[in-house]
């Protein structure tokens, strides 16, 4: 057992503090790595907030992991000493369901294993990226490109395959319209990522606050919903809508965006159903879909095709002293567009 | 103009009574049909009572509509005199919308011109199929195959085209498992189509009483959703679901039955809003979609499919003095599986 440092979660409702946990022992494939950087994302803050049901405490979050590798188990192949690797958000799952067979292990149908908060094989509960040190299974540790700085790669293990994924999957490329619902974490990211697929793309953000940024990211358009024209004028226009944020918005209003066989995909998710007019899917054989982060084969294609046009997410460092300053600024939507944490800061 | 007796709705409560109504004269396009059959949809009772909205009266439905060309317009290459022809939901749409453009003319930017009910280009309102005789441009009139008789083709220019479109589509075909919830008029065309598309086809119906229907129309297997356990065996295991129900059901219900990548279609539609919680779409990135009948190109790729599978409508043929009473025999699922009217009892 290795102990490391790590911020944990004491309860739903304290602060988290620093304390130390207990790393398993590397098994012939396992891979121990030093953890550089750890983003932040509002996951995080749900999961230890008992948003999603609730956990045992103390909990470590944290599932966008880059770091380097610091020992690896006698059977590793795929990694080698020194390698700059990341995690995000799974750290195994069953290997034999037909999802884990086809490579769509991000869609395990037995559940896979969280990065944190989630059983472990051992029958222990994952803790994660907030902390010097992780021991990952091999095949579940991704290669991070050279040209990607640690800091603005971290925030791609989650932010980053949750948005590639469905504009690969529903080819946006040229000629396609693409919008994207929301300028934060996951926005900001998905923005580049169409823009670098080639598609023509559309920033639909509560207000135009953010728009230098939009534009400056790649975005070509612009549009407040707050503005009530926005849904006129773009009515029957987009290919495809990826929303990124998890309040209730009017579905049947954003539906009718779509033109011919178009699709809304949410990758956030409000906690109660949203009501949907299946007239409203019925014009233009809309669809609406939803997509869970992405597999392991995709995730390491994200990280070469974000090194290869130069993306990355755009982060704001801090010490692991701020990590409960960040969360009440994350609530606040006042981050351009994750925090980072320095994992330096917690040795 | 050609003044041709009909059975019409005099208002959205009375009953439908004989009546004489006028076609306009032909155009260089038009063909004139002796109309020989006319399926009764369950569109026609909901548009006749205002269901769907405040139509004017007297008004003729019918929209599944076989009969043979009894002459045609000076400009007329498509069609000739004498021809087995069938007219569908639609007889007219805008031709210059992207939509009408790529050739899917059922999904008109600037709504298609119905079969009834719908403003024509002269400005008058369109009168449907319970009619001797209807006059359609003749880019919307289908040819329907010899052999097809007359009767078991009617149903399938809107029961057949709206259940066709979807299962191809979404691909159904070998390999795919291929849901279909209810077995009314809709329900038993796509369960004859899925079949003879090489899809393994499964009907989930309320109750098993058309069990031995379903299984004699090409069925694999039949589940009744009024059992739990239906949904727990089949979890994860469609890849395409047709619920041809207009009913409200549980969504998050029927979505977990979706394996990887499935979609559920909806070609029937309740007028309220359905709930639909974005977590049961995340899991084996599912999408709900909707679907409006098919273009032309599609029906007539449909009605040679049916021609080349032997598949047909199952129908109850009855005269035009039973429509009243064939309307309530529909609204209390009383017909295995599609009234239709015999038009020469109009004559």
């Amino acid at each position: 057992m290795l102990t490391v440092n790590a911020y944990a979660a004491p309860s739903a409702t304290d602060p988290l503090v620093p304390t130390t946990i207990e790393r398993r022992d590397l098994g012939p494939h396992d891979v121990l790595i030093e953890i550089r950087y750890a983003g932040i994302c509002h996951s995080d803050i749900h999961t230890v907030r008992g948003d999603w049901g609730a956990i045992q405490y103390p909990q470590v979050v944290g599932h966008e992991i880059v770091g380097v590798v610091a020992e690896i188990g006698s059977e590793v192949t795929l990694h080698q000493l020194g390698d700059r690797v990341g995690v995000g958000c799974m750290v195994n799952s069953c290997r034999e369901c037909e999802n884990c067979l086809s490579g769509d292990e991000n869609y395990c149908l037995n559940g896979n294993t969280g990065t944190y908060a989630s059983r472990d094989l051992d029958g222990t509960i994952t803790q994660g990226g907030y902390s010097t040190h992780i021991v990952v299974v091999e095949d579940f540790v991704l290669k991070v490109p050279e040209s990607i700085p640690y800091e603005a790669a971290a925030p791609l293990l989650c932010a980053g395959i949750t948005t590639y994924s469905p504009l690969a999957h529903w080819n946006a490329g040229p000629g396609t319209r693409v919008a994207v619902i929301g300028m934060g974490g996951l926005g900001h990211m998905a923005v580049q990522i169409a823009h670098a697929m080639g598609a023509d793309v559309t920033v639909l953000s509560q207000s135009l606050s953010k728009q230098d940024d939009g534009l400056r990211l790649g975005a070509d358009h612009c549009f407040a919903t707050s503005d009530p024209a926005t849904f006129t004028e773009l009515r029957n226009h987009f290919d495809l809508i990826i929303n990124t944020v998890s309040a209730v918005i009017d579905m049947d209003a954003y539906l009718r965006l779509l033109r011919l066989n178009g699709t809304f995909v949410s990758v956030g998710a409000p906690a109660e159903p949203l009501p949907v007019k299946v007239f409203s899917l019925f014009g233009n054989r809309r669809s609406f879909a939803g997509s869970g982060i992405g597999s392991i084969r995709e995730t390491q294609e994200m990280l070469d095709f974000c090194a290869e046009h130069g993306i990355a997410s755009e982060v704001e460092v801090i010490p692991a002293s701020e990590i409960n300053a960040a969360y009440e600024r994350v609530l606040a939507s006042d981050v351009r567009y994750r925090f980072v944490i320095d994992v330096d800061t917690l040795r």
